[in-house]
């Protein structure tokens, strides 16, 4: 063994490593953003890399082809199957032997499906955590002796509702009240949090301060900068969460935290890191100096929610899936980073339960379905679907375990939400043609200049939303059926059905204008049916509970109720049945309900004593939930269940319905007709 | 400037100093123990060094006395005046100029007069703040899921008087939480602080915890590790304080602050490390592992106080004399040090004033005067002299500037208690020759063997209680007036009276058997008149305030108290007349009310109550003060004041009296005649 050089574009990250050496793992090593969904072994095709061969004198180096290991047997199944261009190669799988230059192609780079979430922008009284109250103090007087601390707390006193013993002082400020006050000629502003706690103290007048509200998800972190007086956003900024580097989902994270010692610490500092470079990044956007940060309200599902806090993981790993804390938590910043104001805190939305996380309590804050006397049913799907079902009265809670199709995972051209992916497919019900929209276009593929403006990326793939949605064309055309058994027999009449191995696909492109090919596989639409049937089977076992089957309002929460259409769903039966108009995705509902929660602690105390009485129904412990889960594979009979979609839908209808009512779901015709109208 | 270096002997410690570096400096910065007094100005002669002359082969350096700055103007003052042996320099004078051997001699190392304090044994009925609560947890269960900390808590409740709401986890101890529990099979013990923090949690049964009671002197700091259960003191230790380096007293200490930046922080360092060192010594001496150490009660005055506590203490120095915080504080161990355990609580008692501390709370505490009917009055004399008066109904504290006299400093001959200092003295009173005892010995200097008992040390000065009984003996002998007037007049027929300069001074020894000659000088009477008349106007002042002369009761806390002779001090009006049984040295008192605060919860808020109740009189504002200081100069009228002492008391009374009534008080004669008998 010795070691290799290799560079990586279009980064310009380099390094050295023994050879043998994974070129992922070496990507990984150097920080390189590089994708990877199936644990490294040679499934997900995320992790495609385009090797140099020649010299390569910019940075320095000659690399060579003959420099990586031979294609091995997982690689060259995949290469046959996905039909991988013969100038990539698979990260995970091929080792550096020698000098190498690596691109890594846009559609590899996780970064570029980073989404900026953007803050809510509705209205939040302000009642912030951390007060801020200019005082006069009086003096020292040697015939009344009393400590400065004593004198600032009985001037402190009328501005607060709790008593003056237990008003208490963090022992930094306490260190520094003495000059604070004299600088202040005794004048002098407290940053009180809770009513009980000094934290900081300036000179003088200070009328500002700041907090940030952060959604920690599995994939990527927002953070939304807020004056803590006027409730403003100020800044928004996101980042991929770095933990992706030990563990594509979470699970694959608590994984990493027991298989490795010290995997739990590194995952924890990891996320504290880039919390920090959020905090600094947000004051520097909105100019605010970041020692006047005085507050962090954090939300994230279960694992993120722990990893946060430096809890390890490892007993969300299994049954009986026990929190180490439901309730809500408030920490000191320090804890995690030297860079904001000492005193400041961070607080922690409480978990609804094992799966069920933080996250989710916000989301309920923000919908606010306590407040509603019809059902409202809320969803936050990724490998793990959160779910909250109920009204005024009383609130359910679930979980399910849906697995990675819905993010474009485990199907056959799948990827993650990326430009270059196909995001809407519409079929046309006659000729069974599809018609397309890539992620970085507004066209659709039958229109004209649409490849002109694709030509940066072409077709590189199918991602959730397109999937979702080509899926629920197919069964409205009848190219598959109820059961979601992909039709042979259009195969001879029709271009776009065409045999694949032993049953049939569905071609949405071909591939003969650039990119890859991309077909919906008969193990595609199976992906699909079982992450759906795990969703709604969540959902009926809530409604069982519930004794209702009425729903008036849905919300779709995180990224995969932002892209997908609803009325595909719908007609999926993948989200109950409601009426259309109020089926909303409520992508950010999570930062926003953290934004609630920073903004205005009445808030906090109302979500923590509203999670304290959400029933949690364990799906796992539910005998029901198989049984619901086996009928829920069957796609939902076409006009029986569409009360919400109208009475007398048939399949063209539906097509031409959507061609007008929604402007996300323009069909290509339509599109058409009013461009050259 | 070039380097040269330096080795002190006895430690052995070495260095290396640019050329121009004062000896004693050097000291400092190597750690080597050596005393001063002055602030380096050549005055009090503590820093006495011998530098060698030669070849020091062990040492591996050639030393010469040239390599020492010549005499300046200070020392040559300071030798002719005080006789300084031609072997000896002031180390605070010479500079460095070559390489060099110093020796250290034993009356310049302060080390050498450390006093371990005793911890004071009277029970306290153990309540600790720090509770051991030993419970089952109920396990997870998926139908009702909840956080461990929830089911940990709810597990506690019982056992605590205040909610389940209020209690509260350190941070660190939740991210050990869940493998805790599953180590100890869900059964654990907490240790939960004040009723409401979970401060650590051992699996299984953890029956023991311990506690550290500190008074931390400005001299010595002394620790007594007590077992939070039982109450019992299972080790003891002390330390010379650290900071003396900085400064010799408080108050030069807060000049060290104020001329030098960082100068409050490295104080405060350097008594957090002796801190930590005095743990780890008393968890090693009692064989307890320091990570069951969970609590630490330090006491000490207002100056100690604020620079434990990393304040800096510069409003201390200066009127109005204000606090930066009165109350208690309680802070996390982990500010001062990591060797304990993290979750660890440092409780510091209450200040009463700018100038009363938190070990005259302690002492407050430990000697209860509030529980009295009949008046206390307690004094802690160092340069400053602490004092409380009163009864149940109502205590008033001040304090009054003293000055170091009574701590042999100023005295021409004086110097710290350490052996070889004159510590008793008894005049004849028709030869007017004197008798003396030195630390290090029981023999008085009129009896056989004395002096080869002391050949050690030989004498080396007078220390406090020495110059206080000579000037009370002188007094009781005539020797001196009322006004303190040295009574030349006696020198024509007693030996032991001679001429000194324009006044007249009484020689206690001659140094003809080798040491040095001690005399009491004129200024030297006056140094105690002052710092006596100091003391009593102190006194004075709170018994106008309280309208009472009565005093039943004296205590006397500190080193001050243990070494003098309460009828001397009387003698002198230097305390208040009260029954002489009823007056006390209380020396660990601060560490007794340290020990009882730690050992009981009750008594915290017992004392934080009563400190808030405690009338404050500041002496410097009080117009009355000085004429009572003026008024309080001269000696009492021998036979009207001394109530307490015997009505018909005359002077050879008063000096048989002593000879039999109290074994510390024996004269010369009774010794002598008994042992001859």
């Amino acid at each position: 063994m010795s070691n290799a050089t290799i560079v990586f574009t279009p980064s310009g990250k380099r390094g050295e490593f023994k050879t043998g050496t994974k070129v992922l793992d070496a990507a990984r090593e150097l920080g390189v953003d590089i994708d990877s969904l199936c644990g490294g072994n040679g499934l997900c095709g995320r992790c495609k890399v385009a090797p140099g061969d020649g010299e390569f004198a910019k940075h320095g180096i000659t690399s060579s082809l003959k420099n990586l290991s031979a294609e091995g047997k997982s690689e060259a199944r995949y290469r046959d199957k996905r039909k991988m261009d013969a100038s990539l190669r698979l990260s995970c799988q091929a080792t550096i032997e020698g000098d190498l230059l690596v691109d890594v192609p846009p559609e590899s780079q996780v970064h570029r499906q980073v989404i900026r979430k953007s803050a809510d922008e509705r209205y939040v009284p302000p009642l912030p955590a951390v007060q801020l109250i200019t005082v006069t103090v009086e003096q020292p007087d040697m015939h009344k002796p009393s400590g400065d601390l004593e004198r600032l707390k009985v001037a402190l006193s009328p501005h607060l509702t709790s008593s003056f013993d237990c008003l208490d002082i963090d022992f930094h400020v306490l260190k520094r009240l003495q000059s604070i006050l004299r600088q202040g000629k005794w004048q002098v502003t407290a940053a009180v949090y809770e009513g009980s706690q000094i934290i900081d103290l300036w000179p003088g007048i200070q009328p500002n301060s700041y907090g940030l509200a952060v959604d920690l998800g599995s994939t990527t972190i927002a953070a939304h900068l807020c004056d803590l007086q006027t409730g403003k956003v100020l800044a928004s900024a996101g980042l991929m969460n770095p933990q992706i580097k030990f563990g594509e989902d979470v699970m694959s994270r608590v994984s990493y935290a027991m298989m490795n010692d010290g995997g739990a610490e590194a995952m924890t500092s990891a996320v504290h890191e880039a919390l920090n470079e959020l905090a600094v990044t947000c004051c520097a956007d909105a100019g605010v100096e970041s020692n006047l940060l005085m507050e962090f309200v954090v939300v994230g599902n279960p694992i993120m929610h722990h990893l946060f806090l430096g809890i390890d993981p490892v007993e969300l790993g299994g049954a009986p899936f026990a929190l180490a804390a439901q309730q809500a938590q408030t920490i000191r910043a320090t804890h995690i980073g030297p860079m904001v104001n000492e005193g400041a805190r961070i607080y922690v939305l409480p978990c609804i339960a094992g799966h069920v996380g933080a996250d989710m309590a916000a989301v309920v804050l923000a919908e606010a379905p306590d407040r509603e006397d019809s059902m409202t049913f809320i969803a936050d799907v990724g490998t793990n679907a959160e779910m909250v079902l109920g009204h005024k009265g009383r609130l359910l809670a679930a979980s399910s375990p849906t697995g990675p199709a819905f993010e474009g995972a485990q199907i056959s051209a799948g990827q993650r939400a990326a430009p270059g992916a196909i995001e809407r497919v519409r079929i046309n019900p006659e000729t069974l043609e599809p018609s397309f929209r890539v992620i970085g276009s507004d066209k659709w593929s039958t229109e004209d200049g649409f490849w002109d403006e694709i030509s940066q990326t072409s077709v590189t793939g199918i991602c959730g939303s397109g999937i979702i949605e080509a899926v629920a064309e197919m069964y409205l055309t009848e190219v598959i059926n109820q059961d979601g058994h992909v039709d042979g027999a259009k195969a001879a009449s029709k271009q776009a059905v065409h045999q694949d191995g032993r049953t049939f696909a569905y071609q949405i492109y071909d591939g003969s204008e650039g990119g890859v090919a991309v077909s919906v596989t008969q193990n595609d639409v199976r992906a699909i049916q079982m992450a759906k049937a795990a969703l709604y089977a969540g959902y009926r076992l809530l409604a069982d509970h519930h004794h209702s089957d009425e729903v008036n309002r849905v919300a779709l929460a995180g990224a995969f109720g932002t892209h997908i259409d609803v009325k595909h769903a719908m007609t999926l039966g993948l989200i109950p049945d409601a009426p259309l108009s109020n089926v909303h995705s409520v992508g950010n509902a999570a930062g926003a309900g953290a934004r609630m929660a920073l903004l205005n602690r009445d808030m906090r105390r109302h979500i923590e004593e509203l999670v304290g009485r959400i029933e949690k129904i364990e799906t796992a412990v539910e005998p029901k939930f198989q049984d619901h889960f086996i009928e829920a594979m069957a796609l939902p009979h076409k006009t029986a269940n569409f009360k919400n979609l109208g009475q007398e839908v048939t399949l063209p209808q539906i097509f031409e319905v959507s061609s007008s009512a929604d402007s996300n779901g323009d069909s290509p015709g339509s599109r058409r007709r009013r461009r050259r109208g």
